[in-house]
């Protein structure tokens, strides 16, 4: 097969999908997985098998690929235009649908133009991107009461645990954030029944004294963001990315798999732009849209095929048609990438 | 239509080609621009109509697309692989074909898979890729020859250049390392006709005194990028994500176009995740697969659609499956991404 090609070793998947249901039972939360992460079906519907309350999505034409699991959840703050808006009403007809709200203009929007959705007011725990402050989510609910909408409770992304050592805080932040907004909507007589976070760094941190659901995303595929935060283990890497060795020189060597298959997604404290899962003292220093250039002591041959771990598999999901199924490192099936680019 | 979408100004990308042509052709050099920015059959065609010689790309599967243009530069050491050198084999049938090399073992490789391909000797420059040091270029080019290769000539990419205030130095050396290959390759009684360089940023510096042939990509649509190196002016930028205000909150508001739409491309010196064109003073301070976050003194509607210039509109481009033509705010055309995510 001509390399760059994505490859997902579905036992290590299921492995992952089944560990992530197990903890999210034992701790007393459904699960709602966030399917930005694999964008296909198959991975969908293997997560439904192993329990998931639902999916999580990210967009409206991403929910429209996703219908069939019957209840979804738009964890973002959609702006209903008309288009919009007419997509939103044909699949509440479809499926059990809520969205995100994070202010009375976009609740007054949104019940004018799709009357009785269901949301949940996003909040902000500490990543400071959408979401509303704790304290006000409240207001929102009654604006959303009053605008038409069926207020189900609050949300928030803990996204400022990304990063060495800062899960457990994140944890504690999203928690306090949402029984504080909760306590608001409640107060307001308001449907607070729904406190909804969770991500894949913050998920061994998260229970369920307020939470009640978990939208973890990354764990099915694990990435070189979770090995380098210690949120994953190398052998719960189910997603590479096979690249041909096509030029060296001393410690560095050049390979096919650039920023247009990996994704340039580097966090400040990344230790480079991806990882070499067969490689750990390798260092990826630089990456063109063709070219990883790697450091390290172990220089494979001209020629040679190695497995790229990338930053951020989201990004690498999204830049693929298929995925290639491996099992024992043979080929089993290809699962095509159906809402790769699904962004509105 | 709903948003996010990546829009094409029709009159301004013309003029770009125009410019571009016209500067090649004063400049004595012929244009082989690269396509991997476009990636699209329209825009090669019209490349072609004002005077490419030919088109550059990264690729074989990126050939493939783009063979009806007859005269390709694979700007690549590609390896030979089984399956690449047949495809290789069969490109070279049907259009005038070159590749890169930059290794003796890789010339063999390819000496061996496609008897008499015409290759360039990949030479470093200054960005510290793949390429050999320009005093060994003489040496590659005897072992292409000796592999049953025909060698052509000597090329660069001066990468380098890509930073505020580099590319005039860049062009020096882009100049010097062209000029001490072709003559290591010339010393060995092997052809050294075609000296090919360039890039956007360093166009302007380019001349002929060395060089035969400039390669340049980003031009076709600039970006932020080459807003923030000063080597393209706003109305020169052609290629912007149509984004929706989701939320706002004091001077912060939040877009729906990110990273997987624009790319998560950032230089250290870059100023933000990408620009606003409507917005000059506006800096979008964080990026997330769906959200840009920008600080701005001027905080538009919540539902108003604004332009974002993504960093790297390579980037964009591949994300994307089709461009939306626009000319003075209407949509006139539909073009698709036909080698989008071509990487093979």
């Amino acid at each position: 097969m001509l390399t760059p090609f994505v490859a997902v070793d579905v036992t290590v998947l299921d492995a992952n999908l089944r560990a992530m249901a197990e903890h999210a039972a034992a701790a007393g939360l459904a699960l709602r997985p966030h399917a930005k992460t694999h964008k296909s079906p198959e991975i969908a519907r293997r997560q439904l098998a192993y329990g998931a309350a639902g999916l999580t999505v990210a967009t409206v034409s991403e929910a429209e690929v996703f219908q069939d699991a019957g209840d979804l959840f738009i964890a973002y703050p959609v702006w209903p235009s008309p288009e919009r808006a007419a997509r939103l009403r044909a699949l509440k007809e479809r499926v059990r649908l809520r969205v995100g709200v994070d202010s009375a203009e976009s609740a007054e929007a949104l019940g004018r133009a799709v009357p009785g959705l269901e949301v949940l007011v996003e909040v902000d725990s500490g990543h400071h991107r959408s979401g509303v402050a704790p304290e006000v989510a409240g207001d929102v609910a009654v604006a959303a009461d009053k605008a038409g909408l069926t207020v189900r409770g609050v949300f928030t992304f803990p996204g400022h645990g990304y990063g060495p050592a800062r899960q457990q805080r994140a944890a504690e932040d999203e928690s306090a954030a949402l029984a504080t907004a909760a306590a608001a909507v409640s107060g307001h007589g308001l449907d607070a029944s729904v406190r909804s976070g969770g991500s894949t760094p913050t998920a061994a941190h998260t229970g369920s004294r307020v939470l009640t659901e978990m939208r973890p995303g990354v764990y099915v595929f694990g990435d070189a963001q979770q090995l380098e935060m210690g949120t994953c283990d190398g052998d719960q890497v189910a997603l590479t990315v096979t690249a041909t060795v096509v030029s060296r020189s001393g410690r560095r060597f050049i390979l096919d798999a650039g920023s247009k298959v990996l994704g340039a997604d580097q966090q400040v404290w990344a230790t480079g732009a991806g990882r070499l899962l067969d490689f750990p003292d390798a260092r990826i220093v630089a990456l063109s849209e063709h070219h990883a250039t790697v450091e390290s002591d172990d220089v494979p041959a001209l020629g040679e095929t190695v497995r790229v771990v990338p930053n951020h598999v989201c990004a690498t999901v999204n830049l693929a048609d298929e995925l290639i199924v491996v099992d024992g490192g043979t080929v089993v099936d290809r699962w095509p990438v159906s809402a790769r680019g699904a962004n509105t």
